[in-house]
């Protein structure tokens, strides 16, 4: 497998067993060793009392973006403490794109940025994960 | 009308136009200037690729706690950047509650901090929201 | 030893190896287990391109205390991760107090709020550190 | 003036302005609209209780760059919140660079990001600011 085939097979088989991400209707658009594109669709019932996206929709889809991108060379790997901030907001009906990249490795700490932005490319959020990488990996890579 | 009406008739009007809130099966507590208590439910749908309760659902309840305290003195308030930081996992059909306290308010912006507890009350993650009042109140307080 | 004056003992011991703590002129007040009472005053060296005390040092005084509160057990620990949120300035000659508590704590991983409070009792930053004991002591308790 | 012109203009009066910035050593390597690289030594002054480098002074340094990088395009801009997150230590004697990028502006408020990296390039801690624009510039540009 190619680096790039590996992290595809890690996060289709984390999102096999990941109801929330399929609950709200995130696509994995692309992945890397580290990197991951996820979108989703903000329905009515992630609205929220402001009458746009609740915080935590668009936090569900930068942590899912960030948890592919921090899983994608197969080391099972956790978040730790996870910051976001909002800076417009996004609307029912619009199709959002988080785009996580590596930061930083360090032994078993990294660093994870996530970019959320809307139809129009503007930016919605950013998002910085911090993980922490595990003994156990995601997938056995020797089935063929 | 005395503060803790208030907050609570505030909770109340935000919980009815918030489906994201209302979708995850929160429940809404205790309310105080500037406090919230809210709990909710791990279901299975819920979970993440991990097996226990994914991120963004946890963040997503200490979000709401935030947002109810933050806008409880009839400030429309809402949240600019907001760090989780997971300490034990949460399970299914596990019961977590998110208690929201004002930690600081300066003119315009406050600092809100949730703690997140499961049902023995061990911590699972607590939570920190930076918020920015807005000009326009939640309710009308002169309608009966 | 009590857990009162194992924590004296603990930041007297750090404090006299820290240079950075002495040479901003930081004074521990008081101490418990897991938590500490730092003050500075702001000397014009400690000033920003503003006219106001730099980030860095308002950080500095906070992650002290932080220090001070977390190794306070006789567990070397060490910050893994801080935020800083400023809601007022500070001004040069101000004494500044920074108060740390143990908000939580999950096996080797803790999390700690720091107040930073100006001379007339505004809240000039609020600080959360997070912590991570390594396996070692700060101090040899046998020694009299 | 050319955009680089006058991100070097404001950096050099803020930079005349922070006794902190100087005070530490720290040297402007470069800048650019909404970016800007600074250096500065790990003296025995700015280690701590454990004998690296204290947390407060990589956060001063970070800082400081993030600082120069958000009033580049000559818009007084201050830090409203930070986060450092420390990968590995660095040590007394050791010169380290911080390279602050812009990462989101959105009206007033803008995200930066800055990587602290040791002699060897290792990164010794990644740090994000978050910004807000005040009214005022940080030079008259239409003094020759």
């Amino acid at each position: 497998m190619t680096p790039v085939d590996l992290a595809w097979a890690c996060a289709r088989a984390m999102y096999d067993r990941d109801p929330t991400s399929r609950h709200l209707g995130m696509n994995i658009e692309d992945m890397g060793p580290g990197s991951a594109r996820v979108s989703m669709v903000v329905t009515a019932a992630m609205s929220n009392g402001h009458g746009t996206a609740h915080g935590g929709m668009i936090f569900a889809l930068a942590d899912s973006a960030f948890a592919f991108a921090c899983n994608a060379r197969n080391v099972m790997t956790v978040g730790q403490s996870c910051t976001i901030t909002y800076l417009t907001p996004a609307h029912v009906g619009e199709t959002l794109s988080a785009v996580a990249v590596e930061t930083a490795l360090a032994g078993r700490n990294g660093i994870y940025d996530v970019a959320v932005t809307g139809q129009d490319g503007r930016i919605v959020a950013t998002f910085r994960g911090q993980s922490a990488a595990l003994r156990n990996s995601v997938i056995n890579e020797e089935t063929p």
